[in-house]
């Protein structure tokens, strides 16, 4: 698109877990390798500090650390988009700052938490960073974490230029349908993420910009592949592909406390995470270990991944629960349909 | 679709408002002239006893007259869904005798409501009346209503042979996605029927069988043709009269207390609704008097109506809320546009 | 009290179940001797139709038909405070009528449920009633089951002569003390029932007037001398009972679907329920029976049941949950301790 | 009490507020004006960093800075339990560390919140927590922001002789006594402290240790002489404060975004607060001012502050809205007659 509403920001953007070392610090080289790794599988932009990068769990010195890297690594080569709430007003505008004087494309800034607070609070909120960021803003919608912000209050803040457009976790579609067909004709170039990996594709359809879409981060092959497929039209596969991820969707996602799954797939995957910074409970990382051991002996069939030490079993184990093993042929086979295709 | 895996039930069905008449008994002549008016304009089927229909404000007498009052007017021309929802198991399962006996297609049952019981009992409410029902069931899942039909207990429930389908009101996307990725596979036959219309491009694009849509009740053409345009591949058409009657919808549906708005709606197409059985506070009143007037002038703009008696303004009347003149423009923009087309 | 502000209902109301006999029928003359029992041991009033007593699984005829045999049952000797609520506002006042007719003291209503109504709504619904009915009414405020009645509701209704009180099930102790608060000035007469019995000592500390208590149906000897022990300023030993019949409470109504653990204690105390009307799944059956055996062993200590068929084990058996051992021990000294005072 | 259940906390805990002066840092002087006051007013301990004190917005130093500032002026006259809350486990360790080093009684360390944890997160958080730990803990129970922490999480985690005690703001009766019946028996010196003012005087009369009360930080006054007639078994007078402070409370705590009222309070008895860290929109700046100036009359008429600038009203003026006119009435009458009483 060109003219004055050009979107700035569209496609998938992959909201990136952070490697931590033994000491519990960041693990810079495998947070930039697995920065390449992103942008090597096609990603359309990186997102660090959201939910499932845990940007509550990390201090503002290391969540400022986690963007210099990263868009350091990326170097123009994707877009970026920084979250950048921080404890106070003050201190997120100043996170938005230093976010600016480090390139990134815009901020992602979510709604005040912990506190319940009004609609006009959250108004009063993001109008006084609007007046005093020197990046672009998207709002982020996350009521299930977050204060919810209104489709009147999103309206009233779409008059401010900063203010770009909007990422939606909702997992409420007709609020998104709703939204898009009261802002657009307002405001031509105000950005929609859909931050729901379930309806990524009905949402594309509906004419979304694209997603915030966490399992980009374990599978970017996949998704990136169900996200092109869309837009060109091709419905049909689209759809397919979409209906073989929800599945893993909820096994990533929904399977643990979130984002232990993400955590899970991650190493899978071939990266260090370290231990998380939440502990787990000794059922929990039983738990995860089972998950990963049959993950990677489903991704390794592909050829992604090694098989585990142990190796894998030739056929359904009896250990296993039904669940799982319905999991691992699901991905198994969409994993195999992509590869015939040539998409991974 | 030919084979076993032919769906019984597929397209709009319409959960129909009751006219009442001057003493609140069910106005039979105009209830009749309702659903010839429906038929004629297109719908799949017929629903009544529905949320919509009010049935909890009918005794079981009344709702068993609407259905037979129905199925009689309608003589097979369209299939017919009734709501057998009744105060208990025994009472339920002798609606469902008495609807078998008239003929009906399936009969759509809520889960119980009032108390909030296991996953389990929903699972023995429904196994009992499934083993004792002379007709098909399809289960009706409306989360903000009643007790909430799980994925796994619609999965168990799935064996049942007479329990043919599902339709589902939560206005969860992700949730009806998994339904059908999970349940599908198990039970080819098995019908996804969406309750909200918000989202019925998208649900149909995703592979759903069709809606009970209660907007369908007061503009069958433009419902039925969004249906039709979507079911043929014509995406671009019917992504924009979904978002064009998405103003309608939560003036109609959310504009006051469910669902005094389509009470409204319907006297503007010309039926003698009746006072409605829940008691309305002056301002509501008031409220509907001024909703019904606008919206008759906006229809009557079409040709579908006469204008009221004082006539209606030829432009915005100061008078008017911001949003009721945005409703008007958006819905009298989608009729002009399928008026052209020759649609409605 | 006297003069004009005298109340004109207070103590412990029971809710009290109905009988059904083999063909799903109200047994009568058990009903009736149930209602005998309760007076015998000394409740303050019946309570027909209320949560407890499955109103929504029965038919008008059936409601109609509880309260005639209990209110000819009593014959004056306790108060009656009948529910009234049907499926709309024609059909309460006709329910109103007839208890009326059958001189009761007066009735509860609910407010409307299903539907999500707005506050507006649920006055007009409660003020067109007030308007109509011969017989005092009170409010029945259970917002996990119906739509909420808010406080500015309540405040606005309190204007009615025929609305005399409330009663709260909301859980809720903060709202049952701002209503006393803000009500009883402006109408000093208003009666606050409390529904929840965790805390029934602390609100007739606070003032409040009684309350509607589903286990005053089943140990009525307890909760009564609870009441009277409170009421009388011995505070020490109803502060003791209350903290006794916790587990008791956690047993009987929050163990399994309410009202299911009710029924289980009302035939451990001799009654014969019959069957509900909720189907039960295999589970739950086995759950119910179990606690049968267990409760009835426990009240057959203290010489108020016989002991089950089989005996009772005469320590703590290895397959009971220690829950449900925790529960008998506490019961158990509740109990004890009652009869060495003489008290049941 | 003596002996091995003698308790540590008990009494009043102030949750206070931190004034900050015109650079948004804080105003240390000040501070300790307002710590000094409390103490001279009677409370029993202090509560810096809990929700009242808006921990979240400030940073780690920052809270670190108020503790040590509060213990400092304290000087060990009354008891201190420190907000212990951080980023995640291992901040969290090193605040218990800091404030151990402080000499403080005890922390209090809400739940984790923004992400949704499953109960077994939650006990895995307080266990690794208590388990290195060198200051006793209590647990700060707040469903409303936090993950809520469950009776048997409590149960087992009451095992742990570092976790001292629970502070309960769900505003939930029935849980908390749940809580005192279950877990008094196995740890008799575990501390129950109440999160809500509205039902502080039932909770004590219940058996309750005291409680973390933000009016206490407005009014210090009034509250420790409600809790000393409860704890004397002077109920009636305990019980007629109760339900006088409860419309200051609607209006302190629920009349705007929590905290906002409680600093307009403060800075009516003398205190310089400084701008909150939350933007305000102007119509609350505008509320709040004039909640300041007309509560700055109420109380000045009682000689604890001087009358506003412009002077006070000697009667209803007619811009006051019915509501703040009542709370005048309602808190000039509580202040008066513990004023006759010689009690503030």
């Amino acid at each position: 698109m060109t003219g004055p509403t050009r979107k700035k920001l569209s496609g998938i953007f992959t909201p990136n877990m952070v490697p931590l070392d033994e000491n519990d610090r960041i693990n810079e080289p495998e947070l930039r390798r697995y920065t390449e790794w992103l942008i090597a599988n096609g990603i359309s932009g990186l997102y660090p500090n959201g939910s499932t990068g845990e940007f509550t769990r990390f201090s503002f010195e290391e969540r400022k650390e986690i963007v210099r890297i990263m868009s350091e690594q990326a170097g123009g080569r994707v877009q970026i988009l920084a979250g950048a709430a921080e404890a106070n007003v003050r201190t997120t505008i100043q996170a938005c700052e230093y976010y600016a004087s480090l390139g990134v494309d815009a901020v992602a800034i979510v709604s005040p938490f912990y506190y319940k607070i009004s609609d006009e609070s959250v108004y009063a909120y993001f109008d006084e960073i609007a007046r005093n960021t020197p990046v672009d803003i998207t709002l982020y919608n996350i009521p299930q974490f977050a204060n919810p912000i209104s489709l009147d209050c999103i309206k009233r803040l779409s008059e401010h230029p900063r203010i770009i457009g909007l990422k939606d976790s909702s997992r409420d579609l007709p609020f998104f349908l709703n939204l898009m067909n009261e802002i657009s004709p307002l405001r031509p170039d105000f950005v929609f993420l859909l931050g729901c990996e379930e309806m990524l594709v009905p949402s594309l359809v509906m004419g979304g910009d694209g997603g915030t879409i966490a399992t980009s981060g374990i599978v970017p092959e996949v998704i990136m592949r169900m996200y092109h497929l869309t837009k060109q039209g091709q419905l049909t596969e689209a759809v397919e592909i979409q209906y073989k991820v929800l599945q893993l969707i909820k096994s990533l996602i929904f399977g643990t406390d979130f984002p232990e799954g993400c955590r899970a797939g991650l190493e899978i995957r071939g990266f260090r995470m370290g231990r998380g910074r939440m502990p787990l409970s000794p059922s929990q990382r039983c738990d995860r270990q089972s998950l990963r051991t049959h993950l990677q002996c489903l991704i390794s069939e592909h050829g992604l991944v090694e098989e585990p030490p142990g190796g894998c079993p030739t056929r359904q184990p009896a250990r296993l629960e039904v669940d799982r093993v319905e999991i691992e042929r699901i991905v198994s086979s969409v994993l195999s349909r992509l590869r015939q295709q040539g998409a991974v």
